[in-house]
């Protein structure tokens, strides 16, 4: 046991009582991650860093699978590349950790460390790019970013982070929009296969832009609080960042030069604390089965000459859930209590627990409890491996149907200001909007500080008038408004 | 074609000519890196990208099935822990970057960008480790790391560069040096089994080990032109690291509090400096299949009527190979002409080239070439792609018997000063050496900059004198010396 471990067996405050105070309690003790000593920063454990390995590898299997290749830019930037885009600078600046001083000198003209890397990938670009062969040219890096944070939350909004950006330049707007509306409808996939999260899809406000963007795509999750989390972006940043760093290609028809079009899009650690909040519980995490480091624990039970057979029968058990892939863990700790080892794996969120005891041996039995249900069943012992792969498709297919049942009756469409604040406060709610960002100043000062999340791809056409200040709707269809992480 | 298309049909500068020279357009023409805006920067392409992945990943491989867990652990570390053990800060504060403002605001506490990251992960296992249960504790990350470089490299010292680092702790010296000697073992497996490169590993003098280790062990690598390459190091680090950061257990019998030993291991992207430079030849790059990212690219020709056929019959070879696992790139560029792409294909070391023609079609065959050797053969398209894997894997045993026979050829056991001269001159000296500094810099004064590469693990034992100096040999066998990167 690791010290504290006697605080580590206290319950976790309940999400009732302090949703943000769950969380903390929950990211420490299921052990995803710990305070680095620099401000905002974390160090992801092992268990949330194999979370985080599962969750790149479905991803990065997607981003190649759409043409993408991998490839790698340097973490520092020379800071005249950040002011060459003067909204990307204005957006930045407040949040650069700047390097002054390297091998014992100070720097002729200071290093920014990488917030995102649009400007070194674009002077990159400039320089690979010539002719219209060239395009799409499609690239993804995972590195980690830096962004100073004041008010930092381990995964949501840490100094540093981990992810993957795409950079893509492209012809024209038409293939640029193609691909930034393929990358988000990635992410949808990702959340909602992978991480069980039914993440509704949609375009930002003006407000709500990434800074340089011209339009900006987000998948926006529910949390177990009615809160909102952006969860993954796209842009399409038209020819700003091509204008900035001369990114040209000779026209195919013309020859003459042309400014590329350019997208990014990217996911990162940030999702782990939306699997987090959307389906943890009092008892902790609760993992979907694809992407939990471990998928199913085996607790062997009995002592002294009862326990030989017990891990006997565990041992050909476990050798055929590796054989069919199920990442599987024994926890054979001799020191500590099965209710500790029970409430460790609920609280570590481990999709399936099977314990045998000398009694289910002799009955040819195994007991089999789903986190997600908390149901427990006694399965016959025979064939049980066989049937793993089964039940825990059973379980991902229960955490996204319960996420989305939440979801959904914690969205309401609203007429009245009045009704816009029941519903924000408890989730999200589905407006017509002017569109006006003074308006949605407004909004957010009147109400519990509920913002614009997205205009919903799938929205149905609507007209009429906002819900704050009657002027004439925007948008052609309603829009999403919630608390945000 | 990319710009500067006229420049790279260009060859390369011959190796024989000038070697440093050759790896420079090697590197840039096959379009493994582009040079950073600051200062000793690489960006590394797609291509060269895809080469380490898949380094990586056989490496990963290895780390997990010997027990190890990767976690992340902040890219900043506050300037104090640095100073916390002696010799670590002293090797690492020339090439330190530092970040003095963060936020708009200076630091109060200036914050490091990490060198290597013994410190801050001592810190984070002190917090860990708390009984003899907890031990041995065994993680690894996948990071960049900054290094201020005077002299940057392509690959081989770059002020940025990717790599893993391994950090173990255990409860005593045999277990910690079992780990040390594990890890080795793995680098020695991965560079003979993945990159072909007979590697000598061994242990460093004095004067070459680790700022803060008691013992470093290292594989070195034989370029082609006779240098050495340190390619991976591990590191047994004694209880330094675990005084300077109070990384202590409860010992199993007394309960007493113990100090831990720990170790650290890594590699990095300067392993792809040496499959450039162990392998490479006059005509470029030359890949070992195995870590190849087109192990085989097939290059359809004919044109008008006779094209389609011969793209259907590309089409079913490179869906057999898919099936097979065959890493195969088409090269179907209408836009340039036969020589360039086969002399593209030998630049970027693509291990097997395969050409179909019409005449080749009508004959039922295909022409498969060799990189390695050059070697041509007509084989018929019948059951080509079935009998590529084996041609792959002789290609890979092929460049490993090249690399080991270069080696051996460049490695001679010498007793006098002259033959030393001569023997550092084109490769490596196996000598008795004194064991002194004093000595070791006197040599490096003395000869082309020869300097012990190591102590090899397998040396036959043997007494004598010292071939500089005339005093009594240490270390009870031969050291190896050579000028190295």
């Amino acid at each position: 046991m690791a010290k504290g471990s006697a605080k580590d067996e206290r319950a976790v405050t309940p999400q009732s009582e302090n949703f943000s105070d769950w969380y903390n309690d929950v990211v420490l003790r299921a052990q995803l991650v710990d305070r680095g000593p620099a401000k905002g920063t974390m160090v992801i454990r092992p268990y949330g860093y194999r979370l985080w390995e599962l969750l790149q590898s479905a991803l990065d299997g997607r981003i190649k699978d759409t043409g993408h290749e991998n490839a790698y830019f340097p973490l520092f930037i020379p800071e005249s590349y950040l002011k060459r885009e003067a909204e990307h600078v204005e957006g930045f600046s407040p949040e650069l950790a700047v390097v002054t001083h390297a091998g014992g000198k100070e720097l002729e003209e200071p290093l920014v460390v990488r917030p995102t890397s649009e400007t070194i990938i674009g002077e990159m670009m400039a320089k690979w790019i010539a002719s219209h062969r060239d395009l799409p040219l499609l690239l993804n890096q995972w590195a980690n970013v830096v962004r100073w944070e004041l008010r930092p939350r381990m995964f949501l909004r840490t100094t540093e982070f981990l992810w993957q950006e795409g950079h893509t330049a492209h012809v024209d707007e038409a293939d640029a929009m193609r691909e930034t509306l393929q990358m988000l409808d990635v992410y949808v996939e990702i959340a909602r296969d992978w991480a069980a999260i039914p993440v509704v899809p949609g375009e930002k406000t003006a407000g709500e832009r990434f800074a340089g963007a011209l339009r900006t795509f987000t998948i926006e999750g529910m949390m177990r609080d009615g809160k909102a989390l952006q969860s993954g972006t796209s842009h399409y940043m038209g020819t700003n960042f091509a204008k900035a760093f001369d990114i040209k290609y000779a026209d195919a028809s013309s020859g003459g030069q042309q400014y590329c079009h350019t997208t990014s899009w990217g996911m990162s650690t940030r999702m782990i604390g939306a699997i987090i909040m959307a389906h943890g519980d009092d008892k902790g995490l609760m993992l979907p089965p694809k992407l939990a480091p471990h998928q199913v624990v085996i607790v062997p039970m009995g002592k002294g000459d009862a326990a030989g057979p017990v891990l006997e029968a565990v041992d050909a058990l476990v050798a055929e859930l590796k054989a069919l892939k199920v990442r599987v863990h024994v926890d054979d700790r001799p020191q500590v209590s099965m209710g500790f080892k029970f409430n460790d794996h609920e609280m570590r969120g481990v999709p399936l627990r099977i314990a045998i005891g000398p009694r289910d041996l002799e009955n040819g039995v195994a007991e089999v409890a789903r986190r997600v249900t908390g149901e427990k069943e006694s399965l016959p012992l025979a064939g049980l491996a066989a049937a793993i792969p089964g039940i825990l498709d059973e379980i991902q297919a229960a955490m996204l149907a319960r996420a989305t049942e939440f979801r959904d009756a914690n969205i309401h469409t609203v007429d009245t200001w009045d009704a816009f604040l029941e519903a924000t406060n408890t989730g999200w709610a589905r407006v017509l909007h002017c569109g006006q960002p003074a308006c949605e100043d407004d909004i957010k000062a009147a109400s519990a500080a509920a913002t614009p999340r997205c205009i919903p791809n799938d929205g149905e056409p609507e007209e009429g008038t906002c819900i704050r200040c009657n002027a004439p709707a925007a948008y052609g269809t309603r829009v999403l408004f919630g608390r945000a992480y």
